[in-house]
């Protein structure tokens, strides 16, 4: 029996203002031009509480609420980056890792946005071990990791800079959240004149709605959306 | 006959990630240290085909489906914006502007994603009429206008150091397109630590869906979405 | 009758820390990838009172103990700049400008540093006569001209992502004050990976001293310092 | 028999551009606002060949001109700013560390000015021991310290941002070499907006003719140049 039939990433996630627009041409990635950045991988968004039915019922609801994104990160998007991440390592180009951490232990450091009430109210000191990339994805000694307080990993790192040193003109992005990090990285690597790819199966948002409606937003305007597989037809070997 | 009820900006535009989470507070602004940021409104973003019967039937379609857009920004946007204007004005704070422009008169210092084919390409020398800011919203001299090459106004420009040292500390942007420019913009100035309020009708998007869906996300982590009505009750005299 | 010598560039202006080292290579610049940056050559800089004897004794002690910097700015400065702009604008690469100037009629964009009182107190508004380019290297239209109310001319400006935008490598530096602007300028040039050439004749700052000791601080580290005879040898047709 | 007269720190160090202006003013410190910054004192600066006659002759003439760097470093700025780092940790405000240190083995990601031959040729793994700061100065955990492959500490770390969003306003520098990393860190401060204080006896150059050179630029324009002793009289308790 055939496989299901998927369109080609050329004509994928696309918006309104790219309706009926020409395929996105082939990229040409260069060995050692391109970059693979995992973004925000890291343990505290993996962490789930241990006894759920200890919790009080709208927590617990809340908790439920985010079990899709949990099997997405298992499933698709760790073992695609780790993929990834092996293709990179074995030559293609370094792999670099952004993490959000502060280097104050009260937190003093962190933008204004991270320290705000809510959701994106962040506090993860440098060393915890909550604050680390997750142990499947864990980074070699030698590859640079940048530790921001900011969502953009460019906005609060010297990444641009380190970019540019070592040459790299095309940066691959995959991690976490695709509407939040994700987006916020890939519009200043772009507004950076950087060209950048951006993995669909490498990333995630707390559901599949919002991460497919940003992508459709980024794609063709400040990156191109594509597979796993799809990227690795086109990675220098 | 009473008002449709509307419910209030604390509570609106909320993603899954806020869900369920307290109301927002009340913005307390302080005269002169609040800024009015206007982005990108230009003529080019404007201008519309002199007869539309005279395309090709692809661009007629093209040209219709674009026609939500500007009902928008004329019955909407604009007047909406010229009003904020006018308080800021009176005294609120500084209304400042940011426009898309090249220096150069082949587009050469473009960053990529505006030199490369598409929606996004750009080519709006400074001086031309079309990268003007529409007449109805023009600066008056003094007023700081910035031009890029880039999507987020900061990125591209100094207008980070001059918010710093004018003493600004919130902005509240308006402009086009909502998930583009101003969703750059927003992002990045959160990143560097500003307080950002968005307006709702001050901003606009190719259609309805994009505009929406990127107020959703950006809302409440990034900025505080609210309307005119509802910022000129915080603002100071 | 011989010349009188000159040592070569390539072992000139060195300090303590180059003392002994071997002589700088050649440099290798690609048309189209060296642009010529002028900085702060502006009408303020060159303004003198019209009746010095007019001046209180103290002042006019002050205004005499500028003589030599108006001398050289005149005899030797514009008109090496003149003579490197001509060939520049013959095909070598960019001509590009930047030059002091606030956005605000109050000045209120200005940094710190500028705002502050004695020498380095600057209110130059950008529409303003005494902060515009000396005719003499008056800009052409297209080409790029920054304001920044910053001394180094890629902190308080868009420039770095220009040179990016439009493949520049090398920047030819030019312009006043060698010790303030110039040498801010230098240092955030090579801090961003630019290879950055200054040229002697066509620099100056308020004395000669100041001028060669800042020189001999930031040659061979910072940029390589030679003269306009020594850069028109390796300039692109 | 009374003390040797020293001139207030409001007089000296000043060049021809501040001849004859007024004093400079008392500084207004406040607890928590401002920072002491501890520019690359690292091991690498200290290291000394083991047994100096074992060099070849012109070598050891080189080492031999050292000798005055080194005798002032363990004699006076160390040991300056051993007694600086107790005060500011006694409450005054926050330590901050910068470093020379690269991410990748083979030091890829430095900027070219530390990739070029000779004296700033600079190679030193973060990890190395090498790089790290002297054991004398040895940071706390929980200070902040970044690296650099950059001169200024701001160009190529995000310590802007970090000072921002500490609420610092005001920087005490100190470290080496005063005409180059120390130099370079003030004129980037300066330019965006931070009060600057350099300690002259925290600082060093090759040479106390360099040393005092740059201080006699750089006072007055981007910072005060002072002793610790008088920075001590205006610290907060």
């Amino acid at each position: 029996m055939a496989a299901p039939h998927r369109p080609s990433w050329k004509t994928a996630w696309r918006s309104f203002y790219y309706a009926g627009a020409p395929e996105a041409p082939d990229p040409v990635l260069v060995k050692g031009k391109v970059a693979l950045l995992v973004i925000d991988v890291q343990n505290t968004y993996l962490a789930r509480p241990e006894d759920r039915s200890a919790l009080p019922p709208l927590e617990r609801a809340r908790e439920a609420a985010w079990d899709g994104f949990h099997e997405r990160m298992h499933g698709i998007v760790i073992p695609t980056i780790a993929r990834l991440i092996e293709r990179f390592r074995a030559g293609a180009g370094p792999v670099m890792f952004a993490r959000i951490a502060c280097l104050t232990p009260d937190g003093a450091d962190r933008s204004l946005s991270q320290k705000k009430p809510g959701w994106n109210n962040l506090f993860l000191p440098h060393d915890s071990e909550a604050s680390q990339v997750v142990p499947a994805l864990a980074p070699r000694p030698g590859e640079v990791v940048v530790t921001k307080t900011t969502d953009s990993a460019l906005t609060g790192t010297n990444l641009r800079l380190i970019f540019t040193n070592m040459g790299i003109t095309h940066v691959v992005c995959t991690g976490i959240f695709t509407d939040q990090c994700v987006s916020s990285t890939v519009r200043s690597l772009a507004d950076e004149s950087f060209d950048v790819i951006v993995i669909e199966d490498a990333c995630a948002a707390g559901t599949m709605e919002l991460h497919t409606r940003e992508l459709e937003i980024i794609n063709r305007i400040y990156c191109e959306v594509m597979r796993a597989e799809d990227l690795l037809g086109y990675l220098p070997a």
